[in-house]
């Protein structure tokens, strides 16, 4: 059960939010699940993305202040290919399950095999009753790949039969111009360039207005049966194909999807000779190829759980959609919503560093090096953000984007939110210390360090209590605007040791690249040292009265917001208040500085961290998905196990229980990976740290078990924590690791078996 | 010569700027300084305005957060009557300064008079000589009325002469979408409804997009000789005369601007009415009963500078124009650029009450109360915006408005400057003082403090240091959502006091009204001792240190902006840096703490306000033209008179000087108010406390004297300040002064003579 989610619903609000569940993706090409029959009246988000594929957009303002970006990015909803419809008898009575009767109906995503399922048995109006199976397939493999096939078995009705389907490069993207977190305006951003039958296949080309890309979709079908004939419509080509249903029958339908940023020019001969290599394997084998990609990955990355069925559906279903999202190639990351929905316009923020990359860090490092080697490839575009935010020198991330510049046109909780750069460099030693990867550390990690750690220096100032940095916005989206945010300033400090550490140790070695480097970018050793006194002297809040670091410098001193006033339906607060109201409290939207504690935990005493996270705890609403698994991760990490698995079934299944009640604008990918955090940050304890890989493991009370698989410097760990005893075993060379404090050398073929902590 | 402002520059840029320095108004219509010939290819901003008259346009946003105001309001550039054209000679050499020759040109704002002038002796490139003269009125006593008077003088030619005047309805509102200062989209906000000529009338009705104002032009031409045509083109109407030229020849074009907001319905026939009524009366007359108005204005007013010409021309210049803004109906109040241009599309911000209505209500108190009037009227829209900020209960006045919502797109340095609410407070508080107008402060003045008390009630909160107010704008908009700003908090304080000091008397009275008023705001007692241990408990920030008050909570932990890293080209700031740039740093726009210094002094020691002033003096760049009037008054009362003197001359003449590069876009009207203000609050030390009326007279350097006039209580105070003396003298009954801190009972014919500090 627990590797398929299943569905028996058509009611309108549920296929809303199921588009987005059953949305199928391979990091480059994502569809929405929405029905091949459509339905009329129901509110629908019809899309299919590419990672990337953008269409730039001018930002409106009221008033236009210095430095507000002109114009954004926007993913772009490409070409449809999703429709398809039936006509039964020769009366052409059309299938849809909102008419007659539906018998059975059921839709599946097969997370261990790779594919979705949608079968219905349906009475027609008029009687004629048949099944109708549908097999959604979007490759892994083959990335340009969405194929559908369509299997239709006769129960009283034999007869004519009309299938009838179509290619649409007529295409808008969603809009909701009251809610800051989709799309606005702009809702057209294509025009269809071609729209033409060649041979066989259905060629559609679009191209974005502004940005100029094109993309193609060439599709084919493959007929059991029947008389085929083409039309064109417009902007839409429709394949109509008449047969008589004697027996089960079946049909596919396969899609190319090419553009112009991975494809170079002419995408139709393109996706014509993608389709012509292609065509020998049936839907069989590329379903069988498909399952042997997926089974690969959850070789290495599955977590189990023993005792509790609806939390391990909701891991699997998780890290399914990561591997789903996660962009391939320098163009692409992983949008908020990954390939699910047009939330946050398909734009990548810190979520990626923090929340997404550990995940793949452990289960499927070359995804996290390409993630990593993507915000390399915007590093430029970072250096002139910089220059518009009034430095001299360094690069400071925008945060939000799609190729590099900065799409957010509200700076208090965008580009004032510097700590992506920090976040970004955090994210490069993790790999680091993670994977061993030198070369690539010392390559990309050191420029990326260096330029980033030059912004905090442009940003701070050295004062009598330490170096300070102040306007800018912590992670949490209630406070703006402020000074010395605990978690910007410990972020920046590990920032700016790295990049110290990392100038010494290339420095020792004496490469050309060093030099090389330090001429491109102008460096010298003053601004080493510089770097040094910096994360030496970094200013971070204390207060000696409540014994945490309080958010920033004058957090506390605000009045604490009245959530006894407070009616649920108010929640999230954003869109409910106006920003100032939000601002004036002791309110958080999300962990902020437990977020810090969280990262790096050896900057504070454990009473410390204890003592802020029930001081936050207290006046946080979670109204962010990026908080929860964080608030789990902590509890756990001082032992609170109640209130760690509370949060974490808040993360598991946010999605598929739609508990954000927005599930339908996509999915929440960081929470996503948030609820993996949970679980091996969280109940196992698990930490990369200079001194390696460590452990803490612990048992939800729940749960009789579980087991999470792991790689690490080129080992694979499988950790099993029961209820008396953690087993740690390991495939490669032996490999030191510190199990709640203890260090012990592990070795293939022998577990380590030490007592799970209470 | 200082009753005159003259140029005799055809320069393009100072033509331009001239369209602000010699605009008319009436506080309802004000019309720019075009040239009736129009120059084409030079740029221009072709305007007429009245007060108030406005559109809603739409607000777009990038990212809309909850509570952002859809709309704003617009005030828009109505029917154009400006144009007349020139032909001579029968092959109809079109008259243009640009092409022939000049011989003598010049144009004078008459300010003892109350008109424009502009002659011009120009030969045309085939050698015909004439002198053209213009005048312009725009009619104090009769608000409605714009008045062109036009003489033709033969030099060379005599011969055929054509005169083109043209009324038109097309009209658009200037916009550059790079300059936040100015509007930056919807030119086009108006459509004609009418373009017709009723016998010699020319009339046209346009009517705004959304508001569905209507606004009638109606026009009339005096001819002294000559055969008229008239046309209509589209949305234009022409008048064609003529004539043969033999001797001067004059005639004048009579334009009657009426809107819907006064007038009421059919316009048409309210302005030829109007044209009816004033028919008998020649420009002459009108021009007589015009210099009446503005003598008795000057007989109140003026003020004289003795050994400055310079300086003496920028005060009256100021004046004069403070003179044509102000609204005198409850529709309007004072926009920030007048009517003089588009600047801040015509909105009414805090500079009405803290930099204009001083010097109304001291010089033309009718006029001061009709502004506070208007505040009065939008009293509502303030109790609605208090709601969508998050109040349960009082009024928020919006930060920028024509009829009372709010219409900032940016809150940040707009609806979070509450400051604004207790700066309408105080200046009720100060006509109360200045009039002594009971009845007019517990009918209006009890409802508009006891609404705004209440505001900070919800916005505030008591802690263990005293009553704090978290997350609000000071005046300064370089330093933007701070925590206990010094500003708003005295003020508020002050707010509260004056609330619940009326509060006490009124319920000592045991009027009915305030029975009445009680219930309609379901006003307790309880809420009365809340304001009174609000204002006692009030949080002042104070630094032990440096012995100033600190701008905010975090203010003086920032690091200092650095000027000398900033070239001059760079000023100002918002225009070249982001403003999270310009939060970041110690550097203010304006005057902050030290004009609650100046509004509020004996909140602080004179230790503490001498040290603020010279602290802040360093870090501000006055960028804001609201600045150099404060540190102006401020530096005279700290004796700094060299400093005083220098920040008043910034101000004497801005826009005649063009010192902010904008003056294009209107003249600076909070600024205009500001000289008066620094010579009167500043030389001359004058204040209005409980304890009456205050003085301490101080004479700059570089003259020999100045004489100021003013109104308090019913008496005319005439204040000389020389050198070795000064000399205060009074009509009406007796009154007590406060002279450098000694008290002297003055009466009508027996001067006050005492020496003028040093």
């Amino acid at each position: 059960m627990t590797w398929q989610i299943r569905s028996r619903s058509l009611k309108p609000e549920d296929l809303l939010v199921e588009e987005s569940l059953f949305s199928l993706a391979n990091g480059y090409l994502g569809v929405r699940g929405n029905l091949e029959e459509g339905l009329s009246n129901y509110e629908s988000i019809k899309g299919t993305y590419l990672n990337a594929f953008h269409d730039v957009v001018e930002i409106p303002y009221g008033e236009k202040l210095y430095g507000f970006p002109d114009t954004q990015q926007k993913m772009v909803n490409v070409i449809d290919a999703q429709s398809i419809q039936f006509f039964f008898g020769e009366d052409e009575e059309p299938y849809s399950p909102l008419q007659g009767d539906v018998i059975h109906y059921e839709r599946i995503l097969h997370m261990d095999k790779g594919y979705s399922e949608r079968m219905i048995q349906w009475r027609s109006p008029k009687g004629k009753e048949v099944k109708i199976r549908f097999i959604r397939l979007v490759s892994f493999q083959k990335r340009e790949l969405f194929s559908i096939f369509v299997e239709i078995i006769p129960v009283n009705f034999f007869g004519k039969v009309k299938v009838v389907s179509s290619v649409n490069g007529d295409v808008s993207n969603y809009v909701n111009s009251n809610d800051p977190r989709v799309g606005s305006g702009h809702a057209k951003l294509l025009n269809t360039k071609v729209c033409e039958r060649l041979g066989d296949y259905l060629t559609v080309v679009n191209e974005t207005k502004k940005t100029k890309f094109q993309v193609a979709c060439v599709t084919s079908h493959r007929w059991e049966e029947g008389q085929q004939s083409i039309e064109t419509n417009g902007n839409e080509l429709t394949v109509t194909n008449v047969f008589q249903l004697s027996k089960p029958t079946v049909f596919e339908k396969r899609n190319v999807y090419v553009d112009t940023l991975r494809h170079g020019d002419e995408l139709i001969e393109k996706g014509i000779s993608l389709q012509e290599r292609w065509k020998q394997m049936s839907m069989e084998e590329l379903l069988t190829e498909q399952r042997k990609y997926v089974t690969q990955f959850w070789d290495h990355a599955d977590v189990k759980i023993y005792g509790d069925e609806k939390v391990q559906e909701g891991i699997r279903f998780n890290l399914y959609h990561l591997l789903q999202s996660a962009g391939r190639d320098s163009y692409s990351n992983i949008a908020a919503k990954g390939l699910s929905g047009e939330g946050y316009e398909g734009h990548y923020f810190w979520d990626t560093e923090i929340y997404m990359v550990p995940v793949f860090l452990m289960t499927k490092p070359e995804l996290a090096k390409q993630l990593l080697l993507y915000r390399y490839s915007i590093l430029d575009a970072a250096r002139k953000h910089a220059k518009i935010m009034g430095h001299q020198k360094g690069a400071l991330f925008p945060w939000r984007t799609i190729s590099g510049s900065e799409c957010s046109s509200y700076f208090p909780s965008g580009s004032a939110q510097y700590h992506i750069s920090a976040d970004i460099a955090y994210s490069f030693v993790q790999y680091y210390l993670a994977t061993g990867d030198e070369a690539f550390f010392e390559t990309y990690g050191a420029e990326l360090l260096f330029e980033t750690a030059r912004i905090w220096i442009e940003t701070g100032h050295f004062a009598e209590d330490g170096f300070r940095i102040d306007a800018v916005t912590g992670p949490d989206e209630y406070t703006c605007i402020v000074n010395n945010n605990y978690y910007t300033n410990v972020m920046a400090k590990y920032n700016l040791e790295w990049a110290t550490k990392l100038y010494d140790r290339l420095d020792a070695k004496g490469d050309k690249y060093f030099h090389t480097l330090k001429t491109k970018l102008n460096l010298k050793k003053e601004e080493r040292d510089l770097w040094e006194k910096a994360a030496k002297e970094m200013y971070l809040p204390y207060d000696e009265k409540l014994k945490i670091n309080p958010q920033d410098d004058t957090f506390l001193q605000k009045a604490k917001w009245d959530f006894s006033r407070t009616p649920k339906e108010n929640y999230p607060l954003l869109l409910h208040y106006h920003p100032l109201t939000i601002y004036r409290y002791q309110v958080c939207k999300q962990a902020d500085t437990v977020l810090a504690h969280f990262l790096l935990e050896d900057e504070q005493s454990m009473e410390t961290i204890r003592h802020s996270y029930h001081y936050y705890e207290k006046i946080t609403t979670h109204d962010s998905s990026l908080s929860s698994c964080i608030y789990s991760i902590m509890a756990a990490k001082i032992g609170e196990m109640d209130k760690a698995y509370h949060y974490f079934t808040e993360t598991a299944r946010l999605d598929l229980d739609n508990t954000h009640k927005n599930t339908k604008d996509g999915l929440h990918l960081a929470n996503m990976g948030g609820t993996w955090m949970a679980i091996v940050f969280g109940f196992a304890g698990m930490r990369i740290k200079e001194s390696g890989l460590h452990f803490h493991p612990r048992l939800p009370k729940r749960w009789s078990g579980y087991e999470c698989n792991m790689q690490f410097r080129s080992r694979y760990i499988k950790v099993k924590v029961f209820k008396e005893r953690t087993e740690i075993s390991i495939k490669g060379n032996p490999l030191e690791l510190t199990v709640s404090e203890r260090k012990y050398l592990v070795k293939e073929g022998e577990p380590l078996v030490i007592p799970t902590n209470e």
